[in-house]
């Protein structure tokens, strides 16, 4: 077990999204203009909402992995990547609209989020007109490959939600059931992503397996590091309303880490504010997680799927996305240090 | 003009659902067999909600233009066919579990709706997951054409819902914004199902171009229809709740004429139940619909939408499917007329 904080990482990992995403910049700038091109494919009546939602504001993170798990050299720039990351943009697009619907967020990525700037009952349908409009692109794909890929994963990042929304103010809730849920809503379309880059790229099946099983672990361990900024994070840096979580019901890992350090008599609190009684103020619940090494544990379970998610590529280091899917698991990592200052590293 | 009821169309003209759908029964069981299939390809967690959705009891009007624009003869069940019908069907299903949570109903179908019986949040989740299954059926097909076809069709099918929501409650709306409503949220699919129904067929282009309009004009007829029995309607019979277009401020065919008809002084208390003032009740507005005979101008346009309908048709007399088409818009002739006893037919 060796201490490390940001500032001790090598001086080769990169330490945000600009410096990773400065190589795939061609792309994300053919990504812009394929984006603003779509929303000219809604019906005239409707434009202007479709554009608030798929402005250029966001992390793009699918559409990075789709050009990584891609990549096939500088300055190669594939219209089918392009397309292929516009589907799963758009598909992640359509359910935080749903989501940000049900969670009653006011604020996405420091603006108003769709069901507050037009209403919740807009908000469903422009969701549901937004998941037509990227399965209306995967089908312009030659083959129906890219249309039953996205589907499925839409349907199942949907199962997900739904899970969690059931699960919601129930503090029986355990480890597996909350991997089990995070695995569909999240990790799902991170392992599409991948398998949509690496097999339109043409790369051999063997590698579109490992491509798909390191998103998946990425993408669990994405969620998880979510979870902990919930809870951690700097509500101006990550762009949304913090502590939502604990309000909303959500028991998440950061939260059952807590529990089970929490002595008994400080748990029923915390347990009453999950089933929606007295609410707990969030700074006095990131204090004592702080305090009681809860981030450490977060941590270790964010190293564990990350350490999946390399393995899984190993056999193939050779090929050209390798090195540049390793960055990506490396920038999480920083992420995650930033968030969580002075904790220790597994 | 002649008088014409119920009793006086002639004898061989369909009275019920049962009687034109009896020679599709073979295909109409193949659908429940496919539907109840579906159910297991949802994950386990969500199939108990997703086979509540998917339940027999519906009309299955659009998997019966499916059958019915495909019609090659007696004893004949093309798995295409059953499949494309189950694409249409799930993703009308689909869209009534998110109509319901808009429109805050109770009961469909004579039993609850799915927001009522999980909750509004699981029930937008899970019209997002009938939807992704939808597609991932349609994706099922060996090209991409019916996967094109339906995405776009959903898109513009929400396109519409979504106008009529920004629209509630404006007195302001015209006929002119109500037809293009009704054309996206409802005859798209109706058109869609007779396109997919004529296409997997085999039957020459012209064929499905006609399909294709009788589709549409078929469904914005039959959407007038269903908005007059909003007020004229047996809510036993129909299975829905009724009068809910006034109250939920939703200016339909009906109360347009409705509020030209009226004498002046009699406006405003419409136009305030409109705009969500005081709301009033619908056995008064029902019988000053039947007193001042608005249901007669209604049925003109219903009859309009309807002779395009079956001028489509007339270049294509020879073919199977044709007169079968036929006798779905007398059906629809026959609904009206029930709901609508007495009144003149242009």
């Amino acid at each position: 077990m060796s201490g490390s904080t940001p500032s001790s990482l090598p001086a080769s990992t990169p330490r945000d999204l600009t410096e990773v995403f400065h190589r795939v910049a061609p792309q994300m700038a053919a990504l812009d203009r394929f984006m603003t091109d779509q929303v000219s494919r809604f019906e005239p009546e409707i434009r202007g909402m479709a554009a608030y939602c798929l402005e250029t504001s966001g992390k793009r993170l699918r559409p990075s992995l789709v050009f990584i798990s891609g990549w096939q050299g500088v300055g190669i720039v594939s219209d089918d990547l392009v397309r292929a990351a516009g589907v799963v943009e758009m598909v992640h697009l359509a359910t935080l609209v749903h989501d940000d619907i049900m969670d009653g967020a006011e604020i996405r990525r420091n603006r108003r989020t769709a069901a507050r700037e037009f209403g919740p009952d807009a908000a469903v349908l422009l969701g549901d007109a937004l998941f037509s409009q990227a399965l209306h692109i995967a089908a312009q794909f030659p083959t129906t490959e890219v249309c039953r890929l996205v589907s499925e994963s839409t349907r199942q990042v949907c199962s997900g939600e739904i899970m969690q929304t059931l699960r919601r103010r129930d503090t029986a809730l355990s480890q597996a059931d909350y991997y089990r849920i995070i695995d569909l809503k999240t990790a799902e379309l991170f392992r599409a992503s991948c398998v949509l880059g690496a097999s339109l790229a043409g790369y051999p099946a063997g590698f579109v397996k490992a491509a798909n099983d390191f998103g998946r672990h990425l993408g669990i361990a994405y969620q998880i590091y979510d979870d902990l900024a919930d809870f951690l994070g700097d509500e101006t840096r990550i762009g949304k309303t913090l502590g939502t979580d604990l309000a909303s019901g959500k028991l998440t890992l950061p939260l059952m880490i807590l529990l089970e350090k929490l002595p008994a008599g400080e748990r029923e609190p915390v347990l009453d504010a999950l089933r929606g009684g007295h609410p707990l103020p969030l700074a006095a619940e990131a204090a004592r997680m702080k305090e009681l090494g809860i981030a450490a544990g977060v941590i270790a379970a964010i190293e564990a799927e990350l350490s999946l998610a390399e393995a899984a590529l190993a056999p193939h280091a050779s090929l050209a996305p390798v090195p540049f899917l390793l960055q990506l698991r490396e920038l999480l990592r920083g992420q995650v240090a930033a968030i969580s200052p002075g904790v220790a590293r597994v």
